[in-house]
């Protein structure tokens, strides 16, 4: 039995701008929950960069990558109705959604689920069947992330659930849509300095680019009690919530030089940059952030590079500093562990979410990501 | 009171060949044990690659580098005096060395010793005072890795010291002498796998050189029970050893192509390589071996990269896949942790160091130096 709904949906880009194509509109959600699968009721949707990334992929169908599709993986929302087996909630009960796994592959097997080797079947090819556009008719796949939450209303994965009963009000919805971005991009940026980074209160950490993930990076930086957190970015009311959140050092890079290698370790007075969480995915950032990086220091590149992307590392210098770089997915965490952990930060005052939080009405989600794009919001959040 | 004893001691290099100038003949120790201090008459010492770069650097007297002086760092004997405050060992314990830390820097104290603020100091640069040469009355520094163990007595370090009193024969000097490379290459290579790359059953190794730091990680890798261990050198004779020591794939690259990724991926029928413990330093072994590198992959550089070496990193793919890229010291663990694990290992069958040493009489170290470096041998230790 078909549901209606709302739903933002991108269609095929245009193969000379790599433009994505998002459109606004009615849906029909074409089933009900098989097994392990739940209905979701969208109370919010947090928009994230990688739904702009993939909204920019062309077609390949080989690759099983179809548009139009539904997008959105920082959902959260109420149960509706649940398919066979389904454990992790019961109908009513408020949940976040985060990223699929398979739970039986090596990877997933030792823990490592960020890295899990169906990820990108569970997580980017999604699901035929879900939705149909009310427009033209056309099969718009769903389970991207595992929950398609682009919609109103979604078909979702159990392994994406994250059951909230008793951790947020179940009465006022409110707590629900600040916390809808918890499930990957904040996730990612704190969960890479507390499990990824595993910095100390002597660690001086160096994050470069303000978004969520920057700003989550941040947060658990000064959570951690890391003696010197440098932001840097290139929009000056980023830099100025950064300290609010917990830097202690700004550097903004429209007022500095090509190669501000040098600035930062003027900032911190020479001392030893510990770590790196790079979040921009620039190259002239990630050379100079490099040699910034101090001795036995850790590079995490955070920000997903573009196509063909190379850089040249200073091998022996490298070697010589014992330095390494590690690229890490969802703050090698999942989010059944890690959204109860920053929930309670939150509870506690210091992961004050709403900083960064903008709310936008679902059917306004364009200049949502329009205003994401220009560094205008930080986190935009579709309430539905 | 000054010691008579024999060295072999590093003369300066000629700085157009960098070509070293080893000559043995007889010292004075010019001093006893002063606090935290223990002196040591030597059993034996291997020699390792490190030892050989540093003999290879020209006279650096800004940076405290100055030659003749008297390296070996992987020693074993017996400890004759102590200088106050000692509590590592007594006169009379049969004693390992391995490398030295401060304990009080920012690193050491969360125990990442190898990788100690002041490592340079302590390990590389030794001190004045220790030696005279006989030949021609020069100062030749000591406590190279806090023990300039090619010395037949030295005084070393506390922090160098691991006691093995109850875990060797102390009537039958034979163990300490086949155990005397315990404290750097082995450990390296062995630490690497099991501390450093954390393998698991279904991780599939790639050891790149076997010398004794590839063959301590391919021990390891057996040890820990890991799916495949592929072994590559260009010496025949070595990955016959490798073999035996557990390597369950070899790839001589004197019979393959120059680009070997494919042909590893040919050896394991496609599966994912999941570890790198690389210990050649070349550039075309690193970069085929990165190729190689499947998701989620840890890349480990043990081997020490010649100065300037670049290499060109495909972020885009190495980001898409979630590798990382890590140059890592000493098994990232102590000798004190570490020796009495691979003792252990070895009286259980399980870590046949017997396999890769060469004994030779002391005065014949050049000739063992050499054999080392052509490859007809892997691990020469000097009998003294």
């Amino acid at each position: 039995m078909a549901t209606e709904t709302h739903a933002l949906v991108s269609y095929p880009v245009d193969s000379t701008t790599f433009k994505p194509d998002w459109r606004f509109g009615s849906v029909k959600l074409l089933r009900s929950p098989k097994e392990h699968e739940l209905k979701i009721r969208m109370v919010a949707t947090g928009i994230c960069h990688s739904d702009i990334v993939v909204a920019s992929i062309p077609n390949q169908p080989d690759r099983g990558l179809t548009f139009p599709k539904v997008l959105g993986h920082e959902g959260a929302g109420i149960v509706e109705a649940v398919g066979p087996g389904v454990t992790a909630a019961q109908v009513g009960d408020p949940v976040i959604l985060s990223y699929s796994h398979c739970s039986e592959c090596d990877l997933c097997k030792v823990d490592q689920q960020p890295y899990c080797l169906n990820w990108a079947l569970l997580n980017i090819v999604g699901e035929k069947g879900h939705f149909e556009t009310q427009a033209d008719g056309e099969d718009a796949p769903g389970k991207f992330f595992g929950q398609s939450s682009f919609a109103g209303t979604s078909i979702v994965s159990e392994k994406s659930v994250v059951n909230l009963k008793g951790l947020v009000s179940s009465e006022d919805e409110d707590e629900l849509k600040l916390l809808a971005p918890l499930g990957c991009g904040l996730m990612t940026g704190s969960g890479a300095v507390i499990n990824g980074a595993g910095v100390k209160p002597h660690d001086i950490v160096l994050v470069t680019g303000l978004g969520a993930v920057g700003m989550g990076a941040i947060m658990a930086a000064k959570i951690a009690g890391c003696r010197e957190i440098i932001a840097l970015d290139r929009v000056a009311h980023r830099l100025e919530t950064a300290k609010e959140l917990g830097a202690t050092r700004v550097l903004d890079t429209t007022t500095t030089q090509q190669n501000f290698a040098e600035e930062i370790q003027k900032l911190v007075g020479g001392q030893r940059i510990s770590v790196v969480v790079e979040t921009t995915a620039a190259v002239p950032v990630i050379n100079e952030s490099l040699k910034s990086l101090g001795k036995h220091g850790k590079f995490i590149q955070l920000g997903a590079p573009g196509y063909g992307t190379e850089i040249t590392l200073p091998l022996q210098q490298f070697f010589t500093e014992n330095k390494s770089f590690e690229c890490q997915y969802l703050g090698n965490t999942t989010g059944q562990a890690w959204v109860p952990v920053m929930i309670k930060w939150w509870r506690e005052g210091k992961f004050p979410v709403e900083k960064i939080v903008e709310y936008f009405p679902a059917k306004e989600a364009v200049r949502a990501i329009r205003q994401m794009e220009d560094g205008t919001t930080i986190k935009p959040v579709l309430v539905w």
